[in-house]
């Protein structure tokens, strides 16, 4: 075998998503791209806002020498101290540089967590439907994913997180607003998280931490605030990105962060800014660190992605489809027509309508629609959608 | 224990390492920046080119869309065929995008093709000196370092590398220029290595792949040229940064090259940009893609560090240092005096001297020092080095 047997394993498994997507790449040649309506990636559509490139354009001026050279693996102490100041604005708790790890994007600092918590054959309990990059982020470290479900509304299913905690537990992963579903968990949600957590790590004498990944944070709907995980939760950490709120998912840079009342604090930070090094990332990059330090109360015109949830869910109820109305991130998650939710989204295909299974998510009866995509698009799928629910 | 056991002892083991910083930043405090001469990290003193500037303006002040959204997880097609037009400048056999992968500086470059090919205690044989980080990046996916030594020029000792060889080899992983000694592997070397690996691929029915990690390809002096492992096998990869060459490590921009006729070329591409993702890379950082593909034939002004170097040897060799004069990068690995190295890097502290004992290195009895700083810093030193040879 040429690859590791793994990740042999990787390329099979995910081989009908590449055919979805080489399907979808034939469909764009043969009909245009302008008649194929892609919404199956959660690339933004939206252009960063305009200060970045004024922002990029003074950094890019500045000749103070080293700006491009290697800084602490934490990052640079004033882009830090900029987050650590934005987190003190919506947290009880009061952060300073020294719990933020600059990272290559959330992708780079949920690993970063990972590989400084787990050791192998540790759990990390996961409600279900889920970004499923996840499983391989757990892998990277031989941790073993527990899945759990949710209510049908995509609430926290208690009785099913407390089944999944054993001695082996090491951590719950959260993610929201939630992709694929849209759903903001609530304050009182996480205080009860919090309780069972608090409870099952006396238990078992150790924490079991909370890790919450948070790219979607700012992308929500209707006055909806996403309450903190920090302020309901010690032993817990936030990753996040830029990716989404300012549409810099290319450029590859976010943070993680620690409660700053976490317990054994100096250690854990030690082996996080040991684990940015070790995992290759090194640091985030530095233009880009330099850049966001100037970007933190920014972000994309929310109402925009409001007006195409609006539009989409407005249709797609109209057509007889069901679905609980996304609270942020720019997601839907309808349920499918039919039990087989690979077989609705091939058919969708035949419309030229690209969405994935919810299957892909932990999900099944389910698909989700990106729809961080132009208004266009939206409206000249709606009939495609009409079409193809019409005959089941 | 907070963190996992693998970090605990990882942050125990380099507790010297972070106490010789700290002392380093304490002399600093005291005696004041100027007047510490801190040989310890590879961080180029010189600033990129000031083309970087000029096409870094250029490319903020672009506004075609999409210019910081994902792209394919490979890297930008025309950055992609920039670095295969680029190395067809010096290779025989022909380079298209498909065999290319931008990565994450190259620590990301050899995690993304390490965790390709490598299956839990398969073996990569190192030639000692080496980059110690190497361990960490074979440790992340369970592989398993086989250090090798030298010859006392450090040329390859072939005996040694034999002896080395499994069933359970799976990479010979060499660094050319090398750090921490400079050295420059020859083409009859690489030719002689690529023979005794194509043994060993077939007597154990499986390829043996060679990994060139050349950071350092365009910093060398005297007219020396790198020959290409690529001219000398073809189950070759190559993973190399513009952090040194372009004095950018803190951008984190680099990139894997497979060579065109490696074996089952489809699946092993395949598996690197499958890994570029998983990895929590996702992407090398998109204006830094863009950046270097017009940046391929620059680099700094080389002849600065051989001015560097040709002063520090002379220096040294007149003290009575014994040491082998580095064909490439930035680094020299004298002799110590004494047997103990951390103890001579020690007595140089005493000067205000930081350097790094050979033991970090593999490479016991000697030390490094990192050359890549002001022609002052070097000038102020010397006299400390000599002082301290003269203790033995």
């Amino acid at each position: 075998m040429p690859v590791s047997n793994k990740i042999n394993e990787a390329i099979e498994r995910s081989s009908w998503i590449r055919k979805m997507f080489e399907e979808g790449a034939k469909r764009k040649a043969e009909y245009g791209a302008d008649n194929v309506f892609d919404f199956s990636l959660g690339n933004p559509n939206l252009e960063p806002p305009v200060k970045l490139n004024q922002v990029l354009e003074d950094l890019v001026r500045d000749s103070t020498p080293g700006q491009h050279a290697y800084m602490p693996n934490a990052g640079f102490v004033e882009t830090r101290q900029a987050v650590a100041d934005y987190l003190n604005t919506y947290n009880r708790d009061k952060f300073s540089p020294d719990e933020i790890v600059m990272t290559v994007g959330a992708g780079g600092g949920l690993n970063v967590v990972l590989k400084t918590i787990l050791n192998p054959g540790e759990e990390v309990i996961i409600p279900k439907p889920y970004f499923v990059e996840y499983n391989f982020y757990l892998d990277n470290h031989q941790g073993v994913p527990k899945l759990v479900n949710t209510k049908s509304d995509f609430s926290f299913d208690f009785d099913a997180i407390e089944e999944a905690m054993t001695e082996k537990t090491r951590a719950v992963l959260i993610n929201s607003p939630n992709n694929p579903t849209g759903k903001v968990y609530r304050e009182d949600e996480l205080k009860q998280l919090a309780d069972l957590m608090s409870h099952f790590s006396g238990k078992f004498g150790q924490p079991i931490y909370l890790i919450s990944d948070e790219p979607y944070r700012k992308i929500v709907y209707d006055g909806v605030v996403v309450p903190s995980v920090f302020d309901a939760y010690n032993e817990s950490f936030v990753v996040t990105s830029f990716s989404k709120d300012l549409s810099l998912p290319g450029e590859r840079i976010g943070y993680a962060a620690a409660h700053p009342d976490i317990s054994d604090k100096k250690m854990i930070l030690a082996g996080m800014v040991l684990c940015n090094r070790i995992l290759g990332y090194v640091n985030a990059p530095a233009l880009m660190q330099r850049a966001i330090a100037h970007l933190l109360e920014e972000s994309v015109d929310i109402s925009l992605y409001q007006q195409k949830r609006d539009r989409l869910c407005q249709g797609l109820l109209s057509f007889g489809y069901e679905l609980t109305k996304p609270e942020g991130a720019f997601y839907l998650f309808p349920k499918t027509p039919v039990e087989d939710d690979v077989a609705f989204v091939a058919a969708l295909q035949d419309e030229n309508i690209l969405t994935v299974p919810g299957s892909g998510f932990g999900g099944p009866g389910h698909f989700r629609i990106a729809y961080c995509v132009s208004d266009q698009v939206i409206e000249k799928a709606l009939p495609g959608f009409e079409k193809i629910i019409k005959r089941y």
